[in-house]
């Protein structure tokens, strides 16, 4: 129990212990919450649309002995503004949607609702979780940008106002702002979580994705979204490391290679077996098929926006123009490389568990009208992978430097069990 | 040209090219199809939701100079009613769903509006694209289940009430209404085609289906799907064939087996090299494989609906029931196994093209209350490969018996021109 921190800042896990053992009531953690959401959100702008404290607590109150005997016990949860709610607006950060009040809740939003989340708001998504960023400044500097497309996401858990919080990727959207604002976000293994009443941009990248402030928190809301039964995490054995330096991928800067070489070396020192990547050529190539299978993805899903040019931003009415010249045959290349790829990275006897590599370039760059360069992200995601962004390395001047692990399609549990045992290591001093 | 036929009974090309040469105007078509469906929507049920011949002819003339440009010319379209439509309620079949009016069209039904077909109505489904009947009857002997899900996109196209329609596929629910109505039916590679605003009910079996009365139909309703040029049918060298019999998969009956035989040797007299399948117990295995991804995922998508169970149908609540207890472990296996499946079928070298193998047990069954047995798509279906029904083949009682064509993944226009090719042989007298 890390009382020491206020009880906003406490993981999930940790508020429910503490309600548990009645070191404090639900009340007091949603008080807590608002204390601080109210003291900050006119500089984060982490909100798109929210309960006020009183009709939250009024809400709680009304149904108070659900919420006492439910897994979450009322607890605040924030969901990115591209999952239809049926009691708040969906705008998908775009004006064409302005008002758009869907007749009823994604099924995420309703395990949550039914396992005793509250959902506090709906949180600041850029345009149709493109590029083209919303209102959210980073936390932990509000000159930054705070990362996107799930900014409101990662800035409300990081900063304190809601334990944790649904987002969505599609190249970059969960890991980068994560990575910026120093969160705890997850992908899964693309198809396993139902996307019904999520908005689609590219339906052969969506996945669903998770903040939170721990691995642990992570597995629990997982369980939970697939109606499994909880399991705890286990002990994880030292595990075997594949070394994947950002130059790999593409451009990271010096602090983000000094940041994954220091990583690399306390977990080995931990135990874990580390190796370096080699002949990875094609996982580089995945950048571009990525952004193929992307921008020939978009346009179509987009079909009814495509009408209204003049309220999309540039970027995105540029990604749609481009992405309907994109050659059928070029798609199906990428979608075919993308799946030999997952295979030549993790054929069955894969001497390796985890592949470790930088989750952003570098730090959060100053500046608020682009959310950072999605490419560290790409491979993994166009292989359909489970990341993680684990938090704990710093720049210079505190600023988060996330590293991220990629497990094996499906092996989810796996590659939480060894966040886990990687997020103690390289929190300990 | 067939002109013998009545106008509501040619194919959409045949209908574009009738405009074109000035031959009949499109309200011509329109009546042509609105007299037939008035004469037997009673009887046959193919509609759930529909525009009266006035109400189209009046949308039609207010905006006939786009109609006349376009490229479907203002002909009648169907849509299966799982996707959303902004201007016709969307029920999904179920009474939870009564008058369930989405404040968007799905991109598929903007993509046939763009291109100038005009949305008749919403075609009967059953409850949630699953088993549960809904009031459609077979248009070739209406004592005899249409099959489903699909039932009234599949039944309005055969029985000349409209063109061409959408429809959707999870287990069976395209190929089978397809071969018991008698008309082509496609399933597009899994993953290719938009479904943003379709009700998805499985997330990694959904796939969109199209109803026509030629592969030529289909090909051009999957360019324009597809925002692609449109290519016409390239004469086909003869393909190779890999015969697959029913029993490989299970059940078929005797007529059904005598069909497949007469067709593979039909083909085979025209040209196409014929082989058959040996060691095909994996895809056997798909039959169960496929069940266990469906049961797990629908009773995760319909989050919502569970607590409605007493609207539920028995079977979709047994399903549902079932589902949630399904291991994860066997989910992700069953998923592995539909992935390894479609890499032994195809490999890079494979020296067949395509899959001949039957689309249903049998022909129709007599009754309403269920609409046939779906083993004979779950494999294809599992491995998300390109399907067409072939019409062609009819029993003793001249009930039609539907082949299947099964395709490499992505291979569609392949699969397309070889269908085209083979429709051909097979109509010939």
């Amino acid at each position: 129990m890390g009382q020491s921190s206020p009880l906003n800042f406490l993981s999930l896990q940790q508020m429910l212990q503490a309600i548990e053992q009645q070191e404090c009531s639900a009340t007091d953690i949603i008080n807590a919450c608002f204390d601080r959401l109210e003291s900050r959100e006119s500089e984060v702008g982490a909100w798109q649309y929210r309960l006020s404290r009183e009709a939250y607590l009024q809400h709680y109150r009304a149904q108070q002995s659900f919420y006492q005997q439910s897994l979450l016990k009322g607890l605040p949860v924030g969901i990115k503004d591209i999952f239809d709610t049926a009691d708040m607006p969906t705008e998908m950060g775009s004006v064409i949607h302005k008002g758009r009040q869907p007749a009823e809740d994604a099924s995420c939003v309703t395990h949550i609702r039914q396992a005793g989340g509250i959902i506090l708001g709906k949180t600041v998504t850029t345009e149709f979780a493109f590029f083209q960023p919303g209102k959210t400044a980073n936390p932990r500097d509000l000159q930054r940008t705070p990362g996107g497309s799930s900014s409101g996401s990662a800035a409300a858990v990081a900063d304190g106002m809601v334990p944790v919080a649904l987002g969505s990727q599609t190249a970059a959207s969960v890991i980068r702002p994560a990575a910026y604002c120093g969160a705890v976000g997850y992908v899964g293994s693309r198809g396993e979580f139902s996307l019904r009443g999520a908005q689609p941009l590219a339906q052969s990248l969506d996945s669903l994705g998770l903040f939170a402030r721990s691995a642990a928190d992570i597995a629990l809301l997982r369980s939970l979204l697939l109606l499994q039964p909880q399991t705890q995490l286990q002990t994880q054995r030292a595990p075997r490391i594949l070394l994947c330096p950002g130059e790999v991928i593409g451009d990271t800067d010096a602090a983000m290679h000094h940041a994954l070489q220091q990583a690399a070396q306390r977990l080995a020192a931990a135990g874990a077996e580390v190796t370096e990547i080699s002949n990875a050529g094609y996982l580089h190539d995945l950048v571009t098929h990525h952004a193929t299978i992307m921008g020939y993805e978009v346009c179509r899903n987009l079909a009814a926006e495509a009408l209204h040019a003049q309220d999309l931003s540039t970027p995105l009415a540029q990604l749609m123009e481009n992405g309907r010249r994109i050659p059928y045959h070029d798609y199906i290349a990428a979608l075919t490389a993308a799946d030999q790829a997952c295979h030549t990275l993790w054929p069955a006897d894969a001497a390796y568990d985890v592949v470790l590599t930088p989750a952003a370039p570098g730090a959060a760059p100053v500046g608020l009208a682009a959310t950072g360069a999605p490419h560290m992200s790409r491979p993994w995601q166009a292989m359909g992978l489970p990341v993680i962004n684990l938090p704990g390395m710093y720049d210079d001047q505190g600023l988060p430097l996330g590293l991220q692990l990629a497990g094996r399609r499906h092996a989810d549990d796996q590659l939480l069990q060894i966040a886990a045992w990687a997020e103690a290591v390289l929190s300990a001093d």
